[in-house]
């Protein structure tokens, strides 16, 4: 691997992402200004995650804002595998999926992908996989989404109306499709091989076209739902892409929910939020004290800046002012973490007693009440 | 391809069966003299598709036997892909099968893969082949199985029990495993590839030992199994196969389900029965009259004679008077097929009956059922 190279597929990321190549590589739509304004208009306000250009890039999104006010409008999908517990890179895309559910009266479709995970990790059973999903499923309801138009599919669970979904796009995907895609080999286990029709069948739930707000990481497994749709009649799966949400310990790689320290769960305890960001958050600050005053800390690689700067702090003006005081040398590193801190704790304190609190059963995907739904 | 050589695989079957060779490819048991006796007398009978050797080869046969006589038994499953109606080269195991649940009080589960017949035949849609893997029912149902002792599942209907065993063997199969024994390349599709461990699946619903009568082409689906159970601490399925069923037109290849007039159905009227016969059942006549009578008929070749001797003569003493007098000429190729008509006619009819009058609900694997029977 070159130095400068890197790796980004559903289950590995390898090196410092460069974007601008992840563009080309991967064939991705840069969100423009002008598609960022539509947003906006059709929803009645901006978005922060726009505005700061997390989301970055997108398939067919002009499609799903035409559907939306000429069509049949759209519907929401996104998932995830249940590795471990839920960290702020999980929450980020959720709480966007929240907003566009609120703004766009959207119904969601959440996928916790238990066999996935089990497939691919040696050490998990497909009980502690669908366990963890238990869990992760707890923090992405309690998010805000609207249990009347929330519906949760694990996918071990909900089998029963996924898998004939997914066997109509099996059916259209070959050995070298998921090569390519995937980078698999003749030791790969056909439990994975088979994995991405699972990821596409929640695109088919509806006719009608769907907008799924998710890691870029993921976008291979829909640009092989994209592939096959229009041959089973249905639209092409529109995506909204985030970046790759930087690791405690440093922002070249993608966080991860099966390293300790590498990340803040939701499940942390305020002490333990405290220690983590105090110390292993990678700082962009200078060495001394003096050198900081000097010279300004690094807003690019600080990872304390980035979390405010992707979730913890929306308003502009506030973050703005961090970032000039952090970049000019008047703020120190250890203040900027007590800041990110403060925000955190906060944010947590209140997500765990929602956590605790949301009725998971109002959000768990019911097969009789969408039999009779797509029966209408 | 030599022309000595042939293919035999579940998809495939090309060339002359040579059951010397495939023994030795596949790594077969022929069934000995000995162990055919130890089956008759646990049993308290013989059965002529032993006697005769229909049934040739096994796995594991001796350790079901000792199950049976010392531990905690076993139970039984077959299964059949509906790609077409039922035709008798599928009713000669299932005879066996029920013969087997009749003398050992086996359970039995039946597994009808419509989702395989999808993922293989392009112009099959899910809702085709879930048609047709409930008029299979019918057939096996109809067979004489004890409703008690009988689960039915169709893999698109009982997925949700059949997909997290399905899983486990699918983590230790990788896409060489299938590659090797099925012969897969780049451009199978994923399910197919997936396929597999679905029909390992319901050697998992039970810990104890099953044994799988099934025709000899399906072996390399659980020769995966066989080398996985262990690792999954499940008993090795052990199996007894029968040899291929000739078609209509000839005894060298496969019975088909797909091919109009290589089979006789179930589904067929006297009338057919008895126009398929006459024109086209393969005949191991000579090609006159007088050249009959002072040569005689090859009952090797003879598909009316291979019918009577594999399914619809049970008796030995009527088979070998039979085999006697159209060897020596004495009996004439169309008279042999009026014994075959005949029989075949009246066996079709009472078949019939007994398939329209078949509560078939009695005979479907019930989830909640297993489920409580599991937790004892």
């Amino acid at each position: 691997m070159n130095s400068s190279d890197f790796i980004l597929t559903p289950w590995e990321s390898k090196g410092d992402i460069d974007y601008t190549r992840l563009v080309e590589r991967f064939g991705l739509n840069v969100i423009s200004d002008d598609i960022r304004r539509q947003v906006a208009d059709a929803a009645g306000e901006d978005h922060f995650l726009l505005r700061r250009k997390i989301f970055f890039s997108h398939r067919d999104l002009d499609v799903i804002l035409h559907s939306y006010q000429n069509g049949p409008g759209f519907f929401l999908y996104t998932g995830r595998g249940p590795s471990g517990n839920t960290h702020i890179g999980h929450l980020i895309p959720w709480m966007f999926a929240q907003w566009l559910q609120s703004r766009f009266g959207a119904t969601m479709y959440f996928q916790l992908t238990d066999d996935e995970k089990f497939y691919r990790d040696s050490k998990l059973s497909l009980d502690d996989t669908y366990n963890l999903a238990l869990q992760n499923a707890r923090d992405f309801a309690a998010l805000g989404f609207d249990p009347d138009k929330t519906h949760i599919l694990i996918n071990s669970q909900h089998i029963n109306t996924l898998y004939p979904l997914a066997a109509q796009a099996a059916k259209k995907i070959n050995y070298s499709n998921t090569k390519a895609s995937f980078g698999f080999g003749n030791d790969t286990n056909i439990g994975m091989i088979f994995y991405t029709a699972l990821q596409s069948a929640p695109c088919f739930l509806e006719k009608r076209p769907v907008l799924i707000p998710l890691g870029v990481d993921q976008d291979p497994h829909f640009r092989l739902t994209r592939d096959i749709a229009p041959v089973l009649r249905y639209p092409k799966p529109a995506l909204i892409h985030n970046i790759m949400i930087p690791s405690l310990t440093g922002s070249s790689s993608k966080m991860s929910a099966s390293s300790e320290n590498s990340a803040v769960y939701t499940t942390d305890t305020a002490k333990q939020i405290r220690q983590k960001i105090n110390k292993y958050a990678y700082s962009g600050g200078q060495e001394s004290v003096a050198k900081h005053r000097q010279l300004g800390g690094d807003t690019q690689s600080d990872v304390s800046f980035l979390y405010l700067w992707m979730f913890f702090e929306p308003n502009d003006s506030k973050i703005n002012q961090i970032k000039e005081e952090y970049e000019s040398g008047s703020m120190l590193s250890g203040e900027l973490k007590q800041i990110l801190i403060e925000s955190m704790v906060t944010y947590m304190e209140r997500h765990q007693n929602r956590r605790e609190s949301v009725n998971i059963k109002e959000f768990m995907f019911d097969e009789t009440e969408y039999k009779n739904k797509m029966r209408r």
